[in-house]
């Protein structure tokens, strides 16, 4: 039998394993920031309705530069967001994943680098690897926020070509301050001796969930800034895969020099579109969400453990001698959380009400026994 | 207004354009190489099906990887390709371009270089470069037909780590004989010192109109040789994006070392194995394109063409001075055809018979025209 280790594959994957979540199958999982409430089901006929249209003109190429559905999302954004954008600021691919790939190809990839504060989303550094860049790690304050005279310090001694800056930070939960997002875009302009600048990613696929105002207002007058976004979390569409980015237009235009011809498909533009036909009930969703959220944040905090605070549709929460046990314990319990590799953290995903009884319950238990 | 050339692009990006041909607004577009059928509208009620079931679990993410699809792609490749294989052996994803960019990542990217005989399917060579992949190009006769000769003295002497072999070659139909397919294999694995050889990739996106068997067979014993597929021709679906690789069951675990977590879309998949549950009906529409095909290479010689043999679903035409003038001149006549900048030469994909009749009259016209 053939192992991979006998094929001649690039010498930095050799060893390696593929990136992903265990998917296990068990009553409770909240390990994937999954939002937990399927679709309603006017919205699936919606789909269906939009789709039956699709499948009609299925053995014809997608709309390549996906027209419709970016004025769309920039419609969505222009109306949640604070800040007027069109389809020409806006970009969408395969997941937000498949848009920072594009990202990095354009402004990155071979004999650059990109820079992101750890811990963080773990795919920055992953991608970043498959595209040829060279990754480097920031430091993050003991809290997790960033330290902007450090953060500064460290760009402009390693003059990266792309900064990325996660907000809410996944897995932490931390949100960003604006002030922050500013030094550091200024110091990754100033720290480039060409002139042309780096560019600046805030990944805010978590946005939705934030008790304070997206960085979408920042995009004003800085062309080297871009905002990520998804509606795999706030629309509920985790097996869509529509990622998407707001910038200047002229960033639009430079991805389009990498991307693949045709790279999203006419059901992926038309599900997309469906679901934001539905923007409004599915933002009560997040509503709802972000009150368990903050119940999740309370009662953890009452059960005696750590809690970063937080922004998004996750909570980090430890401090565990060993967060690998705990997460075997907790799963034993029948609940699926997330172990990130942060030394003493474990990450779980708001679910519903239900689930995060079930949740709490099983860490509670978990407390009990590791004290006995 | 920012330009593209004021952001941080990378070097060889400035001044490129995107690829793509013209999207235009004409009566008959036999420009992409589509299928003209419209998919069969019991096809399309089972695509709204199964939709609907996989939009009711569209907050949770797909199955990473897509076990059912590869299950029913690997079960249509034994039944019509006259080679058994099974899920290990099978990758998907969003269109063959995206296979053959996790397949580039993986054994090629920054360092190393890829190799293809042009003209052939443009996106090997772009996608090489957007992978940071050196390319290069190798010689064909003048019939367009590959000098094994002096492919195997290219590769002796290039030393590429991969290969792309296009049969049916896009754009010029001409399919590769199996011999041919063998000594360039042997040649790549015997070009690399280091005893891990090459990869080579057999790109069979318009195999299935094709007068000669499939080269899957050449799997068998071969580790680094690889055959990707498509839906978007055969199964008369551009705009669902689904391209498809069998090789060696080592081959598909290596491309998870690069593939983007949840790549392929629940909509995707749902869409994909609905169009694989009518595959008999589809494979109708295939007999019927290489009967249009067959006429069109019979009729463009009677109207005092030089026409290339074809395999594919499209015709490579000529011999024409301004190659360029006489595809406007075609428009002219309300038919968008490619070019695809081979000098002298045009490609014209199979349409309905209706479609080729106003295509073959055009054709005529021009011709009188110029000899006037």
């Amino acid at each position: 039998m053939t192992r991979i280790d006998d094929l001649p594959i690039r010498d930095e994957l050799r060893g390696k394993s593929p990136y992903g979540a265990p998917q296990l199958d068990v009553p409770v999982r909240l390990n994937t920031n999954e939002n937990p409430y399927p679709l309603p089901e006017p919205l699936v006929r919606r789909i269906a309705e939009r789709v039956t249209e699709a499948a009609r003109q299925l053995n014809r190429y997608p709309d390549r530069d996906a027209v419709e559905l970016r004025t769309e999302l920039a419609r969505y954004l222009t109306h949640t967001a604070g800040h007027e954008v069109t389809k020409d600021h806006v970009w969408a691919a395969n997941g937000s994943n498949e848009v920072i790939q594009q990202l990095l190809q354009t402004f990155a990839g071979p004999g650059r680098t990109a820079l992101g504060f750890e811990p963080s989303y773990s795919m920055h550094g992953l991608i970043s690897r498959g595209t040829g860049t060279g990754w480097s790690s920031g430091p993050r304050n003991d809290d997790f926020t960033i330290d902007v005279e450090a953060a500064t310090a460290v760009i402009a001694e390693r003059r990266p070509d792309v900064v990325f800056i996660c907000s809410p930070n996944n897995p932490t939960g931390t949100a960003v301050e604006a002030a922050t997002v500013l030094a550091l875009y200024e110091a990754a302009q100033a720290a480039r001796a060409d002139g042309a600048g780096a560019l600046v990613v805030v990944d805010e696929a978590y946005g939705e969930f934030s008790h304070r105002p997206s960085l979408l207002p920042l995009l004003a007058g800085r062309p080297n800034l871009v905002v990520t976004r998804t509606m795999s979390k706030a629309f509920g569409a985790a097996g869509l895969r529509l990622g998407y980015l707001a910038a200047d237009p002229a960033v639009v235009d430079a991805v389009q020099l990498v991307r693949l011809p045709y790279h999203l498909s006419s059901v992926t533009q038309a599900t997309a579109l469906a679901a934001l036909e539905h923007t409004e009930t599915l933002l009560k969703y997040v509503e709802q969400l972000k009150t368990e959220r903050d119940r999740l944040v309370t009662e953890l905090r009452a059960a005696g453990c750590q809690v970063v605070d937080s922004d998004a549709n996750f909570v980090q929460f430890g401090l565990f001698e060993d967060s690998h046990a705990t997460w075997q314990a907790i799963l034993d319990h029948g609940v699926l959380v997330r172990d990130n590799g942060v030394p003493g953290w474990l990450r779980v995903t708001a679910g519903t009400p239900a689930e995060n009884d079930a949740f709490l319950d099983a860490v509670r238990a978990v407390l009990k026994e590791s004290k006995r």
